[in-house]
């Protein structure tokens, strides 16, 4: 950010207007401030000159109009759960915070969708629909916003059944980076009206205007669910039995990969005492006979591929027990290596390649000495390396980030992408360009065309 | 088009060039050129000025650099089933026929994908992948390229399981207006870098772009499959039958309704003896036990909404002769009246508002003295009315366009869309307006941003 210069001064100039303005709905507390900057990756935090906390649609209009004639960075922010940095200011400029626009505005259970203000949260969405049997699935594990989630194009252990973020929008109601606001898309279920405007501000992560409000699909919760617990020998043995049921047409709700290491942080964590081997967590959800029947299909399936343990837990108090030590992986790593830094990886490649994957990024962590669990949505071929390091430590921090750097080039390699579902940001701008080439240039045309002073959350996706 | 002018020359300009480089591959043939132009709908057809017969991306490259060269519109030509007139030349220009670029390319078992050139059709596609237990499921009726279902967003009759071509595309290869090629994403299942630009070429009907190959998912064929036709009483019963079974979490492949008139005609033509009342043709599909508990079950809620009769068709012949039924609706339309055309809608609205919807469009095609069967994509909210008319009758046509006004503006104020699967093409230009209004003028900016001449099937989707 320039410390001095016109950028300088016209981010004065706004901020002085807005504050003159909306009083307390804007705040320069330099610890509000930095709290709205990155928090969650190991990239420098680089906070906004202020924050503003928009309370509607309308108020959204007025930041976004009065910054685009001033042309200062709105940077969008939900939960600020981003774990590329994809809310840090590195030009400066006003941190556009939507948590308190978290009403739910509709609730269609003829439908099956919602209408919900940018920053409702997956958990109190869920939360409200508790008595209508419907839920909102997507679940990358942080309560994000509904705004955010989409911005990201975000998923998560449901993905294998549910889809993301991209599948799961209906509509849109945008703030252009004009000021103008528009609603993309319509509550039909499919649509063949012109360009799919909703799938392009859905992962353009608040870089070609501001989500304020979303409609969204729910899906039932199903009758029955169960949950299969089971260790196999090794990684490419427990990847081969996801392959086989799946082209077998089990529909697991989530299949879930442990490696050993991260079987072991969540055994201490959790006090569990699971088989320290790469193990997968597979539920099923339907009618009770149809879980049952799927159930023992794939027991039988990870039998010819040598699962040594099977758990079949169908009651909701073990389900929730074993779900929780899944999510728990990040406190889990965490008390891994008392003190070390959580440092997120996201490759995913078609799932023939996964095993491959797995097996050259396992032998490549014990090479490179980090300590690093693996976690996989291994259904979509999604994995995350979980980095657990001494951010200041300048040797260490240089093996990780060549490691990092070897694993998304890996997965390009393999026809994968950099990032299943957490986003370019700041961290992976290089890696868009190593995945998809001349494309980003038409990415940046787009860009140049709807915000042609770059003043939606600059420095992400792209380098400027 | 103009018959003179600086448009005329650049035009003859190209001819000559790739009549010249290509012989054979270049037709000036009056046939061939009307028979690449608009042949499904009741708009006039626009014939352009050569058809080019490309047989490589590289091809392609060549042909859409030239036409950039001299500012020459380009108009995409897969099967030609377009029936909004989406392969109209109003401006001539060259017709860029791809039908035959039909090699599979590459089939990934274990990933469940296929990598195919634009021209495969749905139908070819299908029995090449026979003896894998995969398929590709989405069927929008005519055996259309899979390069021109993208292109328009399509859909069908399996979309309320498998989703629409926008949720089936995993990448594409596009020739941009520029004459660049570009990959618009890799083989991974879920991806979050950068910008969806394999969602913004889907649907985009050849106005971003020539689409030369496609990475589709493809799904396993359930080891059985069951349907059931069940006649209602009346078209809210259907409606509402199909709702609940929905909500109740059951999960047919394909859900579809026909009126009464559409059961007659149906009858007639396909020597069947359907009770001529709103029918539901149900399809599960699953392991034998899921889909006889998914029948017994639908059973059970049709009973509740009045069901009729209820024809539990197993056998496959049943089943064939059954889907063949709904397949030849069209033929069963022609019939209903000898000598006249038959005019396609696409109507869409959220599921809730599907009886009303239906029920006011059947009270309105009376009141017109229309012939006009309805058949729906109901678990979508999706129908259509064939409306057989009298082109050469300008009284009835005044009639017949009134009445799809009216249906547009019905499905429209109930927060749905113009066109659920067939795209705006020439037709409905006025009606994405009405749908979507200043969003539509940030659609026409991407346009100008990637194709500032304005060469790719130039007056689909916009006016100009």
């Amino acid at each position: 950010m320039d410390s001095t210069g016109p950028g300088r001064e016209r981010i004065a100039t706004v901020v002085s207007i807005l504050s003159e303005r909306y009083g307390e709905q804007l705040s320069r507390n330099d610890t509000i401030c930095r709290q709205h900057a990155n928090a969650t990756s190991w990239h420098p935090v680089e906070a906004p000159d202020a924050v503003f906390f928009a309370e509607s649609t309308d108020d959204v209009v007025q930041v976004v109009s009065l910054c685009a004639a001033h042309a200062v960075p709105v940077i969008p922010y939900g939960t600020g759960t981003s774990l590329e940095a994809g809310v840090n200011a590195p030009q400066g400029g006003i941190s556009l915070d939507l948590s308190r626009m978290n009403a739910i505005l509709a609730v269609n259970e003829d439908d099956m969708d919602c209408v919900v203000q940018a920053g409702v949260t997956r958990k109190q969405l869920n939360t409200h629909l508790r008595s209508t049997g419907l839920h909102f699935p997507i679940d990358p594990g942080a309560d994000a916003s509904i705004g955010g989630m989409a911005s990201t194009r975000a998923s998560g252990t449901s993905a294998v059944r549910y889809g993301t973020m991209k599948d799961n929008v209906l509509a849109l109601t945008v703030v252009m980076p004009d000021g103008t606001v528009c609603r993309t898309g319509t509550r039909a279920r499919k649509s063949s009206a012109g360009y799919d405007m909703t799938r392009l501000f859905v992962g353009a992560e608040g870089t070609l205007g501001v989500i304020t409000e979303l409609t969204v699909r729910l899906h039932g919760i199903p009758p029955a669910i169960a949950v299969a617990v089971c260790a196999f020998p090794d990684l490419a043995a427990a990847c081969n039995a996801v392959i086989s049921s799946i082209r077998y047409g089990l529909a697991p709700a989530r299949i879930e990969l442990l490696d050993g290491v991260q079987v072991r942080a969540c055994n201490a964590y959790s006090k569990l005492a699971m088989p320290e081997k790469p193990t997968l967590f597979v539920e099923f959800g339907g009618t009770e006979k149809a879980v049952a029947e799927q159930v023992e299909l794939f027991r039988e399936l990870a039998g010819e591929f040598g699962c040594e343990s099977f758990d079949d837990a169908s009651g909701p108090d073990e389900r929730a027990r074993l779900w929780t030590a899944r999510h728990d992986v990040y406190w889990a790593c965490l008390q891994l290596r008392p003190g070390a830094k959580f440092i997120a990886t996201d490759v995913c490649v078609p799932i023939s390649r996964l095993a491959d994957c797995m097996v050259e990024t396992h032998a490549d962590i014990e090479a490179t000495g980090l300590v690093a669990p693996i976690v996989g949505h291994v259904g979509d071929g999604n994995f995350h390396v979980s980095i657990m390091a001494d951010t200041a430590d300048a040797e260490e921090m240089a093996r990780t980030k060549a490691f990092i750097d070897r694993l998304n080039r890996r997965a390009i390699a393999m026809d994968g992408t950099c990032t299943g579902e957490h986003g370019i940001g700041q961290g992976k701008r290089r890696f868009l360009m190593e995945e998809l080439g001349t494309t980003v240039g038409y990415m940046r045309q787009l860009k140049a065309s709807l915000d042609p002073h770059n003043i939606m959350n600059p420095g992400k996706i792209f380098d400027r």
